[in-house]
């Protein structure tokens, strides 16, 4: 497919056929995540790899048993990963100074390129994906279960398969909305309803709105979805991860 | 063009043509990075573009001066954003919870995603792109000069424009290297000296080490261009940015 009409026509994908990805398939995808951009041409990323359907139900508690990891055949761990590189500096007498906050973002960056590679490129294959948010939330678990050794933090994950259902493209805010140029143009209050008037405006949140039993759209996101407590808690989580894989030490 | 082969043929342009890049397809190109998946669909990431060739000069010093951003006619500056969101949670009688380091990392990733759609549609339609690393190093430079206010923080840019001249496909290590089936697998030194091999074997890189005046190629990186020094460096003033921007509050 044309480059432009994959990307115009992602959309996420919640429900799955149980259908295999022929491993030929798989291994183009990933090679296609391996041509992304990386800093310096380090590649401080892994790809964990989990097909068997019993693995699956493994992990699926650590996503909060959202059905598309037992559903679907591949879940793909992304992991911002300094452990090969730090190997390779070792037994080369060069002293490696990755432990740090800066290496985890830098990392990190090459592992979310990757990963937009890869979903590109599943999709173009006919394939349906969702990326996990839940990765970051529960990262320490992820690292107990796919034993990932110091220096390797994973930071999303991508569910791969062949879509049951394909659901129409998912609103987005105008363009404007995310584009500033020249400088940053902050937003009057009459800027942000205009900007969201069209969304908030769409049955299909009124009727979320309506089940959460809330106000508007803005109280879904702050009462029930993503709210203050829950952030709190995994900010902390992925703070202590970042300590315990060795990504903060300062000095 | 195909997705895959936008893919594959990806490389690093670092010589850019003045030509400009016609507003039209500019803005196709930014409407391409609001197509990526986006937590929650809440968007958290804004671009902030920079044409004007006396823009471009002032902040080239923020990315080490490094050529392309002078040379070429677009860099975008792609920004983790909670500030648009909070401003529509608060005019909505919705109590926003998103300064602290989950959110952070969870707008970063919009922002990285978006990026890899922007890259890849530039691509396609005959650009050159490279990725600015300097990014988070300066980010507090960044923030002052684009004027980015509590809750937006600059994560990378990407360059655009016509290629002046088109290098070869950047080498990569073998797919096997970033991929793990089931479990991570752990590198002996074995297996990390035959993962490296082909690298360290080219004469690009032997050419480096020369220069450099070190004894290998992992040198070049851990005493010449990542230093353990730089490192502390840049992890202490991004984090500093982090608590500046009020993505650091634990409670």
């Amino acid at each position: 497919m044309e480059t432009l009409q994959t990307i115009f026509e992602h959309r996420t994908v919640r429900k799955f056929r149980s259908d295999e990805v022929p491993s030929d398939l798989l291994e183009k995808i990933l090679a296609a995540g391996t041509r992304a951009a990386t800093t310096g041409n380090m590649q401080v990323y892994s790809i964990i790899v989990t097909t068997d359907p019993e693995e699956r139900k493994a992990i699926s508690p650590f996503h909060f048993n959202q059905p598309m990891v037992t559903q679907a055949p591949v879940v793909l761990t992304f992991c911002a990963d300094f452990n090969r590189f730090n190997r390779w500096c070792e037994i080369n007498n060069a002293d490696p100074g990755y432990e740090n906050f800066i290496s985890f973002f830098t990392a990190a960056i090459d592992a979310l390129l990757a990963a937009q590679n890869v979903c590109l490129a599943a999709e173009d294959m006919g394939l349906g994906t969702v990326y996990l948010g839940t990765t970051t939330y529960n990262a320490d678990k992820l690292i107990e279960y796919f034993k990932l050794p110091r220096g390797v933090v994973p930071v999303t994950t991508l569910v791969i398969g062949y879509p049951q259902e394909m659901p129409g493209l998912t609103d987005r805010l105008p363009v404007e909305a995310v584009v500033h140029y020249r400088k940053y143009k902050d937003y009057s209050d009459e800027k942000i309803r205009e900007l969201f008037r069209e969304k908030e405006a769409m049955p299909f949140y009124q009727d979320i709105v309506k089940e959460n039993g809330v106000e508007n759209l803005a109280q879904v996101f702050t009462q029930k979805r993503y709210t203050l407590k829950d952030n709190l808690y995994f900010s902390k989580a992925l703070l202590d991860v970042l300590q315990k894989q060795g990504f903060m030490n300062q000095e």
